[in-house]
């Protein structure tokens, strides 16, 4: 489609570019601006590292006035942006474009305000996920979402992608534990939606916000729910011989009304090279391994794991082991967090999003392994399974273009997979440019219509992160789409 | 403001009555519109009872496409419609219009489909909150959100109003209960929405269709989450000689971290009126009053009622009960899930909504009974504490004009009171017209300007439940405005 696009002359470019940043300085300072090449190269690409693209300019603003300043600017001079927590993307959400300028929130990183009767606190959103249970720890606090990005992904990012994490079972995704927001539109003006408050009278706009993928505004403030720490928690350890049997386990554990905080599932491939990594004490010789970790007083730990043990022995585990020591813990729990990394060093892997109803676990986990087998590569599942949240990492080597091009069939295939079984294309990791056109797989013409004409409510002018979670035909601002940066960028 | 509308002579408005009712029978069949005077007043009003006004029509179709065609040809003719469950809104949200037809959904209640290892029940939304739990009840299920009028309350209307009720502290309220739904939209198109799988790609338009009060489509389907039923639970009944004790023992029970199923406030009056009604055995000798109850086993219930007792103890309680046996825990609950009717048999009241920060519990308390005080008008608080949603309720004669604008304005303050203390206007009850002009109140004009292009993004003609939720004034649709079926109502 690049063709349709008259490429502007270089010199043109360069001196659009040099406008722009001689005007963002003036905005927000020399210290709050990237212009240069090198600076910008750090920004041209996120974790999803198959797509880069070099923006034309970088700013790191330091207040929510800053940011509206200059996406005030940005509206009236029709410059795209993207906005950028701390580029872990795992789709895309934070790809530059070559005639955008990224707004980073990294510099605004503060603690505002703690109340721990109100169980809430209140911080600027480029904080990084961790950094708020370590601020709230000392007075017996911690921040749910956990995604195993957490030490470096930033809390407008969660916010952004609506991220999950391996504890989410029990207490939810990002949109369960921010309760406001103070979000700049692309005009400028500022919004405080919610607050530290039950529910919110008028329509719910922060749920519409969360998750948005940073088109509908950017959000520099957040009230987020801390939670009391836990008396303490333990995982164990159950292998079966069969992807099956393991399916079958979590089903019933969940049925049965427990709420462990974690239900993990690796299978054998993704048990081997964790193993490997982790030294976790992992069985090798099954199939199937459930991490399974509950939390309480030692007695209700006790209880609790003993409980799902009987659970589990009425499948016949081929081993069942419960953590003797937090050191153990730490390592079980490194093992799983380390699982892309880790696979990663072995192979480079897409890592699909899918969510399914966990009732179609062991249906969609046995047709995941016919459409890799089809495609001749290898695949690896490691993923949250008690809220049915899947992660194939499907393995291929990126120095062949063939085998690249099978592996994105091959993630696609998987996540039509996904929404025939009644889920959908994305549980935590969003959609941004990668799965931007599987969106009609999910969506009827309605349902993305409707969701478009939301985007162009607060956005007229498709200026914020415009080429992401919409397919790239049918958008309804022409003007948006004929200078659409992805299309130039791909 | 009535002034500005010239009426239409009788015989035009009845000529053009006649013509709707004789399209709708074409379109649904005698048997599902309901044209006639003494029909047509059985709807007049809902359980907001100080407004009452007589629709065109009523129709109550018994299938999606049947709501469909009604607003399609709604759409088309410019008909305003007043969605409705069971007529159990306490802020006139199913207040009809005298220029416009009431669609009720109270003859789709069938359930569709049930699914216990997802843990998910699809019903049509016409069948009552109670209904649904009698369903899945049989295979050890249960829907959370349980509002008082939950035996007649239909989940069309709780999903319209966001509703929750005294155990959704542990559960959460409807949103957090709801999976997907189908909805019809004004121009008759149907959407699918969300599903039984975790989590939603593109933007989160589930959230934002509930709570929405019917003004963005009507909701005939829904997939619920499903909760396997506790093995037991069991109140306590903890007694303070002051309000400001039992909010602080609140404060400390949820900065815990335990999460008691519901902790219920009940202050003297309330106490006095729910006792000689229910005999619950209620103490009579404390000004507050916190029905507290937990979940689990035997073990688990004894340890966490002695946990919280050991809690409350340190506050000097005046008294603490532990419910003996079921008929003990029920009278309990019968006193307090009659709460409103009891107060009801003793004087007119309005029911207040607020939520607030629980850290703002003690504060608020104290000055509610001083607005009251103001107004020389007595007030009974009976809410759901553990969650910070209020309900205090102001007592007066309705028979006196004067008290009756009296109470009005004590109301309105109680709710500004609230949004000052940094909560907001209702938790669960909506905002219907009761509360539409204090919507300022919450929001800048820039949030309302968003909410209602939201609004007008759904439904141009702002055909559905018009008069609602905003403020009449600084609408953005003259048209709609100006024929406003509210101001003749009022």
């Amino acid at each position: 489609m690049t063709a349709i696009l008259l490429p502007e002359p270089e010199s043109a470019v360069v001196a659009r570019r040099d406008a722009i940043v001689k005007d963002l300085v003036a905005i927000l300072g020399h210290a709050s601006v990237i212009g240069d090449e090198d600076g910008r190269r750090a920004y041209e690409t996120d974790a999803f590292t198959a797509y880069r693209c070099m923006p034309l300019a970088v700013v790191l603003p330091d207040s929510t006035d800053g940011v509206a300043q200059v996406l005030a600017y940005c509206h009236r001079n029709g410059i795209k942006v993207i906005p950028r927590g701390a580029g872990t993307s795992l789709c895309g959400g934070a790809l530059p474009a070559e005639d955008a300028i990224v707004i980073g929130v990294s510099r605004m990183n503060k603690v505002l305000e703690v109340d721990t009767s109100a169980r809430s606190a209140r911080v600027e959103t480029g904080i990084t996920n961790l950094a708020i249970s370590a601020a709230v720890g000392p007075a017996g606090f911690f921040y749910a979402p956990d995604p195993s990005s957490q030490l470096a992904c930033t809390l407008a990012g969660n916010i952004a992608m609506n991220s999950g994490g391996a504890h989410c079972l029990k207490y939810g995704v990002t949109t369960n534990n921010v309760l406001g927001v103070k979000m700049v539109m692309i005009d400028g003006t500022v919004m405080e939606i919610g607050g530290a408050h039950l529910d919110a009278d008028g329509y719910d706009i922060l749920a519409l916000i969360i998750g948005s993928e940073g088109q509908l505004g950017i959000v520099t403030e957040a009230t987020v729910r801390i939670l009391p720490l836990g008396e303490g928690a333990r995982p164990m350890l159950i292998g079966f011989e069969s992807t099956a049997k393991a399916s079958i386990c979590v089903s019933r554990i969940i049925a049965s009304g427990i709420v462990p905080v974690a239900i993990e599932f690796m299978d054998r491939p993704a048990i081997e090279v964790c193993e490997a990594f982790a030294k976790a004490g992992y069985p090798l010789d099954v199939d199937a391994l459930l991490i399974v970790e509950v939390e309480g007083s030692e007695e209700e730990i006790a209880d609790r794991l003993g409980y799902i043990a009987g659970i589990a022995q009425e499948l016949g585990p081929s081993s069942l082991v419960i953590s003797a020591d937090d050191a153990q813990s730490a390592k079980i729990w490194k093992g799983r967090k380390s699982a892309f990394g880790a696979i990663g060093r072995k192979a480079d892997y897409l890592c699909m999003d899918g969510t399914i109803p966990l009732s179609q676990l062991t249906y969609v986990l046995e047709e995941i392994s016919n459409i890799c087998k089809r495609y001749g590569l290898g695949v690896a599942n490691v993923f949250h399974a008690g809220d049915g949240n899947l992660h194939p990492l499907i393995m291929y080597d990126a120095n062949d273009a063939r085998q690249a091009e099978r592996a994105e069939q091959a993630g696609a295939d998987v996540l039509r997979l996904c929404v025939a079984a009644g889920g959908c294309l994305t549980g935590e990791h969003g959609v941004g440019i990668e799965k931007r056109d599987l969106m009609r797989v999910q969506f009827s013409d309605v349902d993305l219509a409707q969701q478009m004409r939301i985007k162009t409510l607060f956005d007229p002018q498709w200026l914020l992160n415009p080429a992401k979670v919409f397919p790239l035909d049918g958008r309804p601002v022409p003007a948006a789409r004929a200078s659409d940066p992805a299309i130039a960028a791909e």
